[in-house]
């Protein structure tokens, strides 16, 4: 087992990454200072998870809330869901919450547990890739709202990450996909030798072996654990995190949620955005074609959809929380490994991204 | 105009204190670094000094959300009224949000402002005697849950706090009692100075001498504002602040919210707990009846109603936020200005109180 810590001070805490980590009651409870706790999880991960991680808290006062699967679910409704159980449980503010599932989970249950009587404390136990790289690092909770994802949400840090590598062999093929989309990204923003390691060892990963799934996360949350060390709340280094975020928020935004993966999304964004950073004069066209190369080889999408044109991008762009009072802020790339930090972009050059690149 | 400051490091903020200061244009846009701009009030205060505020922000984009008033609205679908409005002129996360009212307003609109794209900054304008001395200091922001008043909430302190002892004119009588029961409180958990005072000065504060009350609302903040500079997650002393809030809330959920007002609520409790710090041998008769006096004189009731018997408060006490794991912690009196900090207390010893205090 791997052990990263997230440097954040009095709010520090380890990300644990290895294999059959769900079967180590120890490593399960040692974070857990009450009697009371919660198991926040989906219909798809409680058949395969649930009773691991219920034996290992036998001697606890446990109660469960399982969600619908999917990103649709992710709602202040189910919020809601959360707290009518965690009341009728007369769970108290020392009581724990646990999140058993991918991003939906992980954000949805922090968000929960930010405020529940003002705060309290939960555990991470991301079962996707994607969660284990992004969502469960960083302290960032939320629900999404009908006019946008993540639109009421919270900084909560958790008291630690366990971050099982067996739970990816259930993972569905797509799934995987999409979470290799933000590994991808870390290479792309910040670490150019992660980038060639991953055009070497992309075939090993999509076979999933454990070993190279396993340096994949413990990298990519090392990259994410420094950037969220340094910048908190999102002032400076963090925002880059955000690569092709704001495009992929429009293509999630205008297919509806649930019509596309989060890591889809922000796979056409990648593409988008470095389509736009050559335009500034910044990547070459070879820059480009590799960056589209790696996110196809990941059997990730790397066009936009037919159905949303310029126009729908712009529109759902505008309302994207990057924003600052309607000036156009996007995370662009200097070349490959470096990224800027959010510049304001001329919507005539967007345009021109938008309405060309990936359409015929 | 006196200026308070609550020492939070870099959350500290001034709290300003004095007579027409809506009409001080400069004072309301100090920290306003928004062009985007919404003012959460009531249809009580609308009408009263909604007009004043805009005046002021003449140049902003500004948005208006109006809510019924009363805890009735204390609620998330209120808070989801003000991200649909937020969302629906495409607010940023630079925007700031106003809380133009009372506790209810302040407490509501500090949490919509907590968790908009995970916090935006927020000004407090309290209109009450009560807003004024207690939910504008300290950064807890809440809503109500049917099973729980405050149960979902966060910490998020304003950027500044506006006192303007002119909106207290318009105050219902009964509303200003609820007021001064809160500012009774002070004096009782931390400074028998002020007790004193304010047994001299009853009947000018109920006659709303401008002066009087302005110094009655100093001595308040500054005594909330000492105690939260302390303890800003309410780890130790900030927990002194909920003498007779226990009881209170228990009164306040028994009748429904709304029936009785907060400061009322706390009235009686703060009683019940100086009889069972009698019963403690703390206090002597003679200090119970000095703060049942006092109260009474303030127009607050000091009795708990017919209606919830004994049974129906511990029902109601045990959910409440400050209990850990079931146990009973109550905050009692050492002696008239000086309080414990939360102290488990015996089921059996709390009965005694509950069924013999004001009970005929």
């Amino acid at each position: 087992m791997r052990t990263l810590t997230v440097e954040l001070g009095d709010r520090s805490y380890p990300i644990y990454i290895g294999q059959n980590l769900l079967e180590n009651a120890e490593l399960l409870t040692r974070h857990l200072d009450s009697r009371q706790v919660m198991i926040v999880t989906n219909e798809t991960v409680e058949p395969l998870y649930l009773d691991r991680v219920k034996a290992a808290l036998e001697d606890r006062q446990l109660a469960t809330v399982v969600l619908p699967d999917g990103e649709a679910y992710k709602t202040m409704d189910s919020a809601m869901t959360v707290f009518d159980v965690l009341l009728a449980r007369r769970f108290s503010r020392s009581a724990h919450l646990i999140a058993l599932g991918g991003g939906v989970i992980g954000d949805l249950t922090g968000f929960a547990a930010a405020c529940y009587q003002r705060g309290i404390p939960f555990i991470q136990i991301p079962t996707t890739l994607l969660a284990q790289v992004d969502s469960s690092v960083g302290g960032k909770t939320a629900v999404n709202h009908p006019h946008g994802k993540n639109m009421i949400g919270a900084f909560h840090q958790p008291k630690c990450v366990i971050a099982d590598m067996s739970t990816l062999h259930t993972l569905p093929a797509r799934e995987l996909s999409a979470g290799l989309a933000e590994v991808i990204k870390y290479g792309l923003i910040r670490d150019p030798e992660f980038c060639e390691w991953l055009e070497a060892n992309m075939d090993g990963l999509l076979a999933r072996d454990a070993d190279l799934l396993a340096q994949a996360v413990e990298r990519s949350c090392l990259n994410k654990a420094q950037v969220v060390a340094a910048d908190e709340r999102e002032s400076g280094e963090r925002a880059t995190l955000n690569l092709g975020h704001t495009f992929g928020h429009a293509v999630e935004t205008g297919l509806g949620y649930g019509e596309v993966l989060h890591g889809e999304a922000v796979a056409i964004g990648m593409c988008q955005a470095a389509d736009l950073s050559r335009r500034m004069g910044w990547l070459t066209e070879a820059d480009v074609s590799r960056i589209v190369q790696l996110l196809a080889r990941a059997g990730l999408p790397t066009v936009p959809p037919d159905s949303l044109g310029a126009d729908g991008f712009l529109e759902h762009m505008a309302v994207d929380k990057k924003n600052i009072e309607g000036e156009l802020r996007l995370i662009l790339l200097k070349q490959i490994g470096r990224a800027t930090l959010p510049m304001p972009v001329e919507v005539v050059r967007l345009r021109e991204t938008l309405e060309t690149y990936g359409r015929n």
